[in-house]
């Protein structure tokens, strides 16, 4: 099979013209057939702010009423997608802007309410993988904002990394699968303080050891255990990495791997 | 050849939910591929005044500086195009919206200031048919939205009229083309404030006599000269008419004719 590396970067990394930049150049220099998904990032919030909404987050999600889903789908599918979209261009990457709704690409369901309601929110229910597939198979690079939709016409805001996962398993079938999440940390690290403990190899034995001394934390325990879950569904390759290595021929930082 | 119907939409169609519904329903009972181009529309002008951005016209193009580039790339990239595409998935009919640097369909060059600065503003260059081609091959519809680039990154607020002549004529090589504008009135009017008076059928001969009369006014006289230029480079018919005769086996309104 064909290699594909999938590289998900945070919204924050595109916000920002300089490392904006970087990231194209490195992007750009990756061999082989590469798909790329973005996270929001903090426009959205500057320009729900700028339009006097009220801005909610409940453990780093967004409430998403009707207003700041148009918010999002603005910022996150027009503004940061198509800057992209424009400096790949300029790099001789042929690329082309997606959300989960284009192609029918990624089919979720609003999240029901239970003690929280986060209104417009997606959790995935499934992927179509034949239009990456062809995009793909076209040399042309895929690359996906943070919304989804219903099938019914309503389109959703949905966490990129759910989406980089189930994206990553659905085109295993098709291609060798590299996947990259490239975060604000050089890998996971025994002593948040110190970037020379990097972990470069973690299975779910050590990843258990490690969430039980507690020193992975909260919010990388979820990004974790769905790699462990993608590797287990498919992919070849999982890489936990900062934005200055994910384009290396072997990224340094944390490589997760079945025991 | 097979044949393809490409549809533009002005921006307001688009923005008013029940003008939305019925295009959706219209356009997907349009038998055969096709392609729409949509506008950009009063949003554009209603976020940037929100923003406290100075809103600026001249002959009724947009003044674009770096700010108001933004929020069309935001409103006409992200907003309009993706609440057009979860419509229409919700058809069943397989689209994808995409800007010119989307599979860099459309290059354009900024407009050069003579008289008048009007900033990020594209003059189209060049269409690249093949990204649409391959789309319109496997079944799916492209959606574009009234934004080029340069190939060098930068993305250009482009005059969706011109975008949809353009790529009518770069597909006329591929397929029999149907091309349809739909504005405001019925079709081309002897009488402005009298329905009953569009003229079903006209050539350059009348349109010249219609100019000299000063029956087509101002705004009319470039979209029916690019009409009679796309029937010139290979367009098989042009049609001027509102949003309700589009989809007829035979549109209602005013078809162009070569003499």
């Amino acid at each position: 099979m064909e290699k594909l590396t999938i590289v998900k970067v945070g919204g924050k990394v595109v916000e920002n013209e300089n490392s904006l930049k970087k990231l194209l150049i490195d992007f750009t220099s990756i061999n082989g057939l590469k798909l790329l998904v973005h996270g929001g990032g903090n426009i959205a919030t500057d320009i729900a702010t700028k339009l006097n909404l009220k801005v909610e987050m409940v453990d780093g999600r967004r409430i998403t009423n009707k207003e700041m889903l148009e918010v999002v789908t603005m910022v996150y599918g027009g503004l940061v997608n198509k800057k992209i979209i424009a400096g790949l261009q300029a790099h001789g990457c042929n690329s082309v802007g997606l959300t989960g709704a284009d192609l029918n690409i990624i089919i979720a369901e609003k999240r029901p309410v239970k003690t929280i309601d986060y209104g417009f929110v997606g959790d995935i229910k499934k992927v179509n993988a034949d239009g990456l597939v062809m995009l793909l198979n076209n040399n042309i690079i895929p690359v996906i904002a943070p919304l989804t939709h219903d099938c019914k016409g309503q389109l959703l805001n949905t966490n990129a990394d759910d989406m980089t996962n189930a994206v990553a398993e659905a085109l295993s079938s098709y291609f060798k699968v590299r996947l990259i999440f490239c975060f604000d940390k050089k890998g996971v690290m025994l002593n948040q303080n110190d970037e020379s403990t990097v972990i470069p190899i973690l299975d779910k034995n050590k990843f258990s050891e490690l969430v039980k001394k507690g020193i992975v934390n909260a919010g990388m325990i979820p990004k974790l255990e769905n790699g462990f879950k993608s590797l287990d569904n498919g992919v070849s390759e999982v890489f936990i990495t900062d934005v200055n290595s994910f384009s290396l021929e072997k990224p340094i930082g944390t490589e997760l791997i079945k025991n």
